[in-house]
């Protein structure tokens, strides 16, 4: 049996040690699990943020990976725990929204709160389920114990509905989710919704005060310090600057949005 | 034989390879060994902030981890290396009051200087320990090789006098040790020394210009925007804005002190 | 057989998921690879800040390992991807300069071009080659697949000639081609180019408006806040202010020129 896989993505940063000790609760009850971090930079308590870094992860893992995932801003309060199973993998976090393009995207999913039981110490602090609830359970999980055993089935978990764009008209609106490092700022909108929308007429994207008519194949695609737009490598609609800051250029920021218009329709 | 744990605490940062480099000298000498970062950002050189991080780490790790700690301003100096053995643990870094808080902490302790010996590059760097003695000795360690083959029993390790609190008449004074990303201030009191002081009276928290009279028990324990004390995950008091940064509202920073009044004797 | 031991270098800092996307690729081919990071915070398209990295640390891992090294501004235009095999290690990356070290310091290398193969999906991005080609070929390396099924033997890769100071007369001219998070500004002189060009004669090394013209031992070596220049760990001349920031006090940077004078000829 090859060794466990258990990411790790979280709002926790480089910062401290929350993520050094989450791993270490994982190795005390399961010594050959293998952690692999997927991000810990999501920025502080941005559940949608960590929703889309998640949604376009976890499938690059091979089958039986258990994804470990806590951006917890209601951590302590009544908010529940959850094991999401799918045919190819297992999640564990709160139950805050975390998981919403899991659900979406995976075809078989069942959802579990997370319960008492002999697998999660009887004292929890009521500021750490990372290190207290969800790093036992992942590693737990990593040893074959069945989701039933840790948690009860339930129906309806929390979904945030500001992950996908708005259409209106002629007009699809979209929401800035992410701005990566180099300052591409990337939207909600992927590559399917764009096609149905546009359905191979003309268009505009419109940020901020840019207008692009064209989609771009890849950032060196025109010259340097020219704003294009393109789908990135998990085929949402970026905005970015050749060889520089989209972010610097556009004075966006996460939450702000842009827009497709159908120009025939104008 | 489960593969050894060994983990790494330094001030290296990410911007560069030095942690990385200390990980290949490690996998150099033992390529089973499994490498665990705890925290690579503690503030440069800042002794007191990365003992604390270490302190409220450690006891996370599965029992026999070696515990690697590179904070090391006086490297090329005359200050020693260290290994730290105890029955649950080994820690190595320099002698310089990094392992104050495993000496208080723990029942059972033998501190060895580390000497010259064949484990150990006849060459090294006035610069890097880290890469140089401290990975080696660790690697070593991993691999069986005991402490007296490695260094020579030493009675007085340096210790660092800042990381407890002061308390004189009604006022027990404390100083802030850590920043977290979310901005929380965490102080060197914690919750044994706090209720040892205020034996259950009545009492006043007061920092910079801010005055609590109550510890909550969870970050999501009062409005939006609003300060709290709380005792953290590692059980120490820590300042916090509910949904927001004590950082950004108090003005105040590590190296800071805040105090505890009891209120009855005002 | 040793589990195969795979770096990973790249420009794509901690905030986003790509690092965790292409470890979760190579996990999916090669689940018993073990992965380490170098840097993942190389400066944004700084190919000659990464060779710096890369061939500074590559020998620190033990004989075998792989590694995998993205800094790609070039990603979807027409530049090749490339193979690189030493006696003693592999490397994996676009070719762009990024192995130029490499080249200069190992004795037997051969370098292939990556060409299309069943090893590498039919389908890659035009934006993510770390994820669609190198990672894979890293992977399927790890598992033993020889060069020449993954690419063709080529005889001119590119290189940077930005890398090695230039020598005029009595005046040596080195650049500054990294800053390490200490504020240490780590120049390309190392310590065989200075001692060939100042044969144990007099000189002065002179910064911004700073003129040295002694090399410390090390860090510690000057009272708090003097400037002193050393070799550092990698043996490259560095400028360094003792506990304090030396980018902060010169006002110099990466891609800026200091110069050793021998000071006899002035």
């Amino acid at each position: 049996m090859p060794e466990p896989i258990i990411t790790l993505l979280t709002d926790f940063g480089a910062k401290d040690h929350y993520v050094g000790v989450m791993k270490g609760v994982i190795l005390g009850i399961n010594r050959s699990a293998r952690l692999v971090d997927i991000c810990h930079e999501i920025p502080p308590q941005d559940i949608r943020g960590a929703a889309y870094v998640l949604g376009t992860s976890y499938r690059y893992f091979p089958q039986g990976t258990i994804h470990l995932a806590v951006v917890d801003p209601g951590v302590g309060s009544e908010r529940h725990g959850l094991i999401v199973k799918t045919d190819r993998y297992l999640f564990v976090g709160p139950d805050n929204g975390l998981f919403t393009m899991v659900y979406d995207l995976e075809k078989e999913v069942e959802v579990y709160k997370i319960t008492e039981s002999a697998h999660i110490p009887s004292e929890i602090s009521s500021t750490f389920h990372g290190r207290d609830i969800f790093a036992p359970v992942a590693a737990h999980l990593s040893q074959g114990v069945p989701c039933s055993e840790l948690g009860e089935l339930i129906s309806e978990p929390v979904r945030l509905n500001t992950l996908r764009p708005d259409s209106k008209g002629s007009i699809l609106k979209g929401t800035i989710i992410s701005m990566d490092r180099f300052g591409n700022l990337i939207t909600n909108i992927n590559r399917a919704d764009f096609d149905n929308f546009v359905r191979q007429g003309r268009f505009e994207i419109v940020a901020d005060d840019v207008v692009l008519d064209t989609v771009a194949r890849t950032y060196s695609d025109a010259s340097r310090g020219r704003m294009i737009a393109l789908f990135g490598s998990s085929d949402y609609l970026e905005l970015s600057t050749v060889m520089g800051s989209a972010a610097e250029r556009l004075k966006l920021r996460v939450g702000d949005t842009i827009s497709v218009r159908r120009v025939d329709e104008l």
